[in-house]
């Protein structure tokens, strides 16, 4: 065989593509055979982990992150990401595409670039279309009726971990004030994604309380953000940037009021447009128009995309074709946000945990630290809420154990301007990966077998939340 | 502000982003911005366009591939891919990211190559499902009943137009031989993606004509990659690669022959797998698990991927997860196959009908051939069906019309290889946008207003037909 046959599966129609283009670029047909092979090995490992995880009583999305942990860079290293020391050699799914479809080994790393990239942005866009979904399978009205709790125990729920971090550290470890502070803000805000997502599946996501942990962990978020402002200022050059704290607050203020605002005036033209429509896709399209928009803004604002395709789900809950998009949105869902939660399981290093490496040994101790002042730090805010007679605090002050997202961020942020310590790190990235994977049992534990819904659940979801 | 905030809108869980990590490689947060403007656009542009056009009268996927030519490289440089001359500089949604996002100029063109390829990858994930959502509607022993006559027209589609414009270029413009007979070549493959979406947004994919014209692009495009199999060893050392032409036939025949008898044998253990699933996504992710496999096995032997995930749809619309099946695609492959349409438009380069430039001149009359061979050496198979009295042979060939993929992979290769001078090169441009945009306005007059399905028609799609 003469020549490479491989371009053939490219199905696009590259109009003016060149030999000299095609020199430049990576091989499109080969990072699709990458893609496909990838989201095989994604979708194997969250039904897998899944259906396991659900047998024996626990929610489905614990089992997807274990998944991503066996098949990731910490076991099978099918699914793995570009990062310090990792190129396409370590890809088994790479190394496979090498045997089977004629990839040269100058060409991987290229393919296993683009892939990553690839994987990366679907499980990004998995985690906006997860968070646009809860938006609409809740309710503005109510969550706006348990606001100030929601605000409160978002409060108490920053304020108290980061306190009680900070001081321990410095007190009990003698570590410095600034990484002090920086561990401390990277145990303050809570992982919407993970929480959200348990208590859809367990169908509690419009219990009362259900709705102060969304409402608390939207703001938490927020708060997080704004701390983060805070503290990289400070690491930076030793003086807040009061300037960017007040741009911050404004924007973050400004966005929330914006989108509410937007959502009275807009539910009624989108009703009309969608109306207007005749040819496939006449729901689905305008909508996920507005939630990417949205999304967009909401990062161009310097806030998280997921909050700007949760409040486009609000805004749509208020209008008449609720039920049939949360219809629509269910498949969609079911494609992308598996990618989410396995990646961040393929992502997990588990030997920061492995205590034969000295710099885990010291984290270690500060890891079982860091870990208790996040648990007990969250689990206090249940008690902060006040004129709420029957309410769960424990299952309150559970669901805001996770951390993720934020406290990451602090993370790279913090590594990159050199303030924190080796062991330190490790002790971070062991909190967040140990309330990640703890937060969805102990929530399973917590919240009764079904929650009294207020308003109408989801059907698709209630049908298949665990027993 | 002192510190750039962008990495915050970062939703994954990078457990290992170390600041040597984040320099190296691109800023996701900024990838997913551009990825959301995309699809906004993409969305924007196939809506507008598809409705459009269906209010004419003509085919939605018409309009969605002129609106992707009105944001594309023609126009208004929205939705542009890296090529030969362009950049990030010409890319609108790059400029805007720079002005509102934070973009640095140095790192748009990182952003800018891994945006295009994560929307080129979901492009060729909206064919790979557009392809699985045809092959669930079509059935497949009406298509093997059809098997021969979809053969006969396959092969006179592949035979009269390969004939007459070699035979033409050589005799009439006295082009040299071997650029003659890799024109001829580039006429031969019919477009399964274009022909097969107008044919379903007709409600016509299910008539004796439509399931020969679908059984008929089915073959021809695998006649196709082995014609080019040996015009492409013809045009690199003049001899032709037996070898390598009796490996294609028999991985065609074998892929072709495997699935169909997987079919009967993986039907039934796939309703078992499902109906053990508990767990949400319990039938989507393990039929998207298949035809990703199906899709990767064809691309690995060198056929196309879509043909993959075609074969994987006709396995299982065998079972009787069938109509749920169907339904669930509907809203998956609503948001993904548009990115497909609205890319093929946004990659075409009008500039190449300008008569302005010389190359093109000359092109265009070799185009005016190109095309007229390209229209009535397909029209002229709908009179090789034998044995079928009542049946609409004009339409037959208007569905052969639409050439695409497999013609412009003839372009790439003979490019590289220097044989195709440049108005030959143009004019094969030119006749794969003419045909493909000719297609779907010749199909809805060659159809009546409505086509006698002989099976079930998929109600999701009926309903939206036009009229």
């Amino acid at each position: 065989m003469h020549f490479d046959l491989t371009v053939f599966s490219l199905p696009v129609l590259p109009i003016l593509a060149t030999a000299s283009e095609s020199a430049e670029h990576v091989d499109g047909s080969l990072v699709l055979a990458a893609v496909l092979l990838s989201l095989t090995v994604i979708y194997l490992a969250s039904k897998v982990g899944g259906e396991l995880s659900n047998r024996i009583g626990l929610p489905a999305v614990l089992g997807e992150l274990v998944g991503g942990v066996v098949v990731g860079v910490s076991v099978l290293h099918l699914l793995i990401f570009p990062a310090e020391g990792v190129d396409a050699s370590g890809s088994l799914i790479i190394r496979f595409l090498e045997l089977t479809d004629g990839l040269s080994p100058a060409a991987a790393n290229g393919v296993f670039q683009a892939e990553s990239e690839v994987v990366s942005t679907l499980a990004e866009l998995g985690v906006i279309i997860l968070l646009f979904e809860i938006g609409l399978e809740s309710n503005l009205k109510e969550l706006m009726a348990v606001g100030l709790q929601a605000s409160i125990v978002a409060c108490v729920g920053v304020a108290v971990p980061f306190a009680a971090g900070t001081f321990g550290l410095m007190t009990i470890f003698g570590v410095p004030a600034i990484p002090a502070i920086f561990a401390g803000a990277a145990l303050t805000a809570t992982s919407i994604g993970i929480t959200s997502k348990v208590l859809s599946e367990l169908g509690c996501l419009n219990s009362k309380e259900g709705q102060i942990i969304l409402g608390a962990a939207v703001i938490d978020d927020i708060l997080g953000i704004i701390v983060l402002a805070v503290v990289a200022s400070l690491a930076k050059d030793g003086v807040v940037d009061v300037n960017n704290v007040i741009y911050l607050i404004f924007s973050a203020t400004g966005f929330l009021i914006g989108a509410i605002a937007l959502g009275n005036v807009f539910n009624k033209s989108f009703v009309v447009i969608v109306d207007q429509l005749k040819t496939r896709g006449e729901l689905v399209l305008p909508a996920f128009v507005f939630a990417f928009v949205m999304a967009y803004v909401a990062a161009a604002v310097h806030l998280e995309a997921i909050l700007g395709s949760f409040a486009a789900g609000l805004v749509l809950e208020e209008t008449e074709k609720r039920k049939e998009l949360q219809k629509l949105v269910v498949p969609i869902a079911d494609m992308l946000v598996p990618i989410f939660f396995v990646t961040v399981g393929a992502r997990t290093d588990l030997s920061v945990l492995n205590p034969a490496i000295p710099s885990n040994r010291e984290g270690l101790i500060m890891a079982v630290f860091l870990v208790a002042v996040a648990i007990i730090g969250k689990i206090v805010t249940g008690w902060s809420v006040f004129g709420q007679g029957q309410i769960n605090r424990l299952a309150i002050g559970v669901g805001m154990i996770p951390r993720g997202e934020v406290g990451l961020v602090f993370l790279g942020i913090g590594s990159s301007s050199g303030v924190l310590s080796k062991p330190l790190e490790a002790a971070i990235i062991m909190m967040v990966i140990i309330t990640t994977f703890l937060a969805p049992p102990m929530l399973r534990f917590v919240f009764p077998q079904s929650c009294p819904t207020e308003t109408d659940g989801n059907p698709a979801l209630a049908e298949v939340s665990s027993d």
